[in-house]
């Protein structure tokens, strides 16, 4: 297995953007990654695409990857669109690792793109409610936002966590969001903003839920065989690992964990022979605020149950030891659906490469993104590494 | 890179199957490719899932890889949709040997599903102008069947194809699917019958085009360190290939030609060290007659504009020297958009064991296919050896 090396990232802003396409945002995005590559990068390098998109909503269904590819001037590159709901770019970046590792590619790109904020409030619904499970959650009324109050309202009641502690993820990431230029919502919130905010589904009020975006993001994945072209500081894909599971939360045996996310978390840790002690900041996939607590459990950060002690601790803030949500998160930064993964992975691209301005944390060496589809059906989670010159 | 061979492939009846869901027909073709390894196989193995579907029409949109793997009771293993249009499940079997090669995964499941018959007639018009260019092309007007129809007429204009070489690829393929027990439309039909058709957009009649249908498919690749566990009589996939190019035909230089073929051919012949002329059999993307016909040029089985010529030689039937679509192509066998591509590799399987009944070919040891998506959006080929034992 030869290793596979994160060379460039780059994003569109966030946000709600009438005037562009989801063309037009991808290019942004591709052209952003490009720009990021330190020794300059010719696309004409690129061997393979993956493409992360949910798609619903009247834009181009089939064929949604090379229609994006092929914007930018890579018609011919093979380009594989991947799905897996709010994961699907990274999924997408696990693609662009496995197409390295396979040797059947050396420099691959992988990105994703969302356009949300052009659908009628009821198209919307309807599509939130397609990332979870259709037939049974959706059919039957459940939000998208109601299945994850029902874990939150699970988690209150078995581990005693509390609406405060849920409140202090969105203060805490729009606290980081307010620092990133590209965020949606990038103003800070105070506690009580987020505790008297309307509900939306009880008890998440509408500070515990991430924003409608518009939005794509890129990186490029290359081999160890040509990373040296592209870069002096290699960020290596140490560990990439995936994980599925019944797609409606109803299915599962508890309301409190995301098995998904675990498996996920365990195949990276082992790929990458580190573990959750040794990350020095994380992306997680925070798309309400009991997710980002859960996450918390799911990934090793803390114990079952423990994670409203966590977020109360301060640690996984800017300055603690292990920064979670650097860029703002799906909170405040936002959740273009198909770019999201991806746009974890420019935050940790921006971090090792000691770019993340007004967010950078301190010399960091390890990173984690981790990326849940619908309600936890599916999951990737990645850790990447500077690779420290001795 | 080590080799990834097809340990196992099955598929589901293909037709109008108003008593099953996409869930079931997904179970059914998953059962019948673990009943297909020779030395049987426990579902434990299964690594990693990739699933291709288009998957529009009011059922599962995201997530819909695990909603159909956690079905099969593959909940934990990881699972990607895998979307290109028509080639949505061959760009999954592709996948699935990235993952294979890329060590990450000893053995992997690929399959796909639609249901395309419960859909309206307004629905599936729309969701077939999906697979094409939506914009400028479904958005004013031009149907799926009106897209190949450009390119017939045209390849008639230029090489002086006529519309009963186009015939002939119907009764080619209808007389294979009429020894197919798993074909919707399993009947012989005359050069009669195809010429005296209905235009359904001229110059091609109902007979020219595939039907709508709903099935599954399902293959097992598995890596060279443990194919010896599954089987005694190995088939390795020597060669995958990919190639992507502008959605719409109308971005597209030539009419009749789609160089997407032509790539993921060059790539797959490449990597598998044969050539056309190594080929035993081939499966074919016919959604269209044109279609099969622009293959044999894709695919270099003849020269560009022979392709009448050698349709009209007999050298494509089924005891032909280079027979295609013994399974009855997407045209008497069925077209459900994301199993077809999964499919294909269900009737190489066949032919490469020795299984395939009345239609198979005369002791096989290199079989093709060949799935686009769209009118040529994206395309992959893969080559398939029976290992010969010395």
């Amino acid at each position: 297995m030869r290793d596979a090396y994160l060379i460039g990232a780059g994003q569109s802003a966030y946000g709600a953007f009438p005037d562009e396409s989801y063309r037009s945002l991808f290019r942004t995005a591709f052209e952003a990654a490009v720009e990021s590559v330190p020794a300059g990068f010719d696309p004409d390098a690129i061997d393979e695409a993956f493409v992360g998109t949910l798609g619903v909503g009247g834009r181009q269904l089939g064929l949604s990857g090379p229609a994006v590819t092929e914007h930018v001037g890579l018609g011919g590159v093979p380009c594989t669109r991947v799905e897996n709901a709010c994961a699907a770019s990274g999924f997408s970046i696990r693609q662009a690792v496995q197409a390295v590792k396979s040797g059947m590619a050396d420099v691959v790109l992988a990105g994703g793109f969302e356009v949300m904020t052009d659908a009628s409030s009821d198209a919307t619904k309807y599509w939130l409610g397609v990332s979870g499970e259709t037939e049974w959650e959706r059919l039957s009324g459940t939000t998208f936002s109601g299945v994850y109050a029902q874990m939150a309202s699970a988690h209150m009641e078995r581990y005693g966590t509390t609406r405060e502690q849920l409140s202090r993820v969105a203060v805490k990431n729009h606290e980081n969001g307010a620092r990133n230029p590209k965020a949606q919502l990038g103003f800070e919130c105070t506690l009580e903003d987020a505790q008297s905010a309307p509900v939306v589904a009880d008890p998440l009020t509408l500070y515990h839920c991430c924003p409608t975006s518009d939005g794509a993001a890129c990186a490029l994945i290359a081999s160890e065989d040509v990373v040296e072209s592209y870069t002096d500081d290699p960020i290596r894909v140490a560990g990439v690992g995936a994980g599925s599971d019944a797609v409606g939360l109803f299915q599962r045996e508890s309301y409190t964990e995301i098995p998904a996310s675990r498996r996920a978390a365990e195949a990276a840790y082992e790929m990458a022979g580190v573990g959750p002690d040794d990350l020095d900041f994380a992306e997680v996939h925070d798309c309400f605020a009991i997710a980002e607590l859960l996450a918390y459990e799911d990934l090793g950060f803390c114990e079952r149950g423990e994670s409203g002690d966590l977020i109360e601790s301060g640690r996984t803030e800017r300055d603690g030891d292990l920064p979670v949500n650097t860029s703002g998160g799906l909170k405040s930064k936002g959740h273009p659906i198909g770019a999201t993964g991806a746009g974890q992975v420019v935050e940790a691209f921006a971090q090792l490469s000691g770019e993340a301005g007004d967010r950078q944390v301190d010399d960091p060496v390890y990173g984690l993104t981790h990326n849940v589809g619908g309600s936890g059906g599916a999951a990737v989670v990645c850790v990447f590494e500077r690779e420290v010159m001795v």
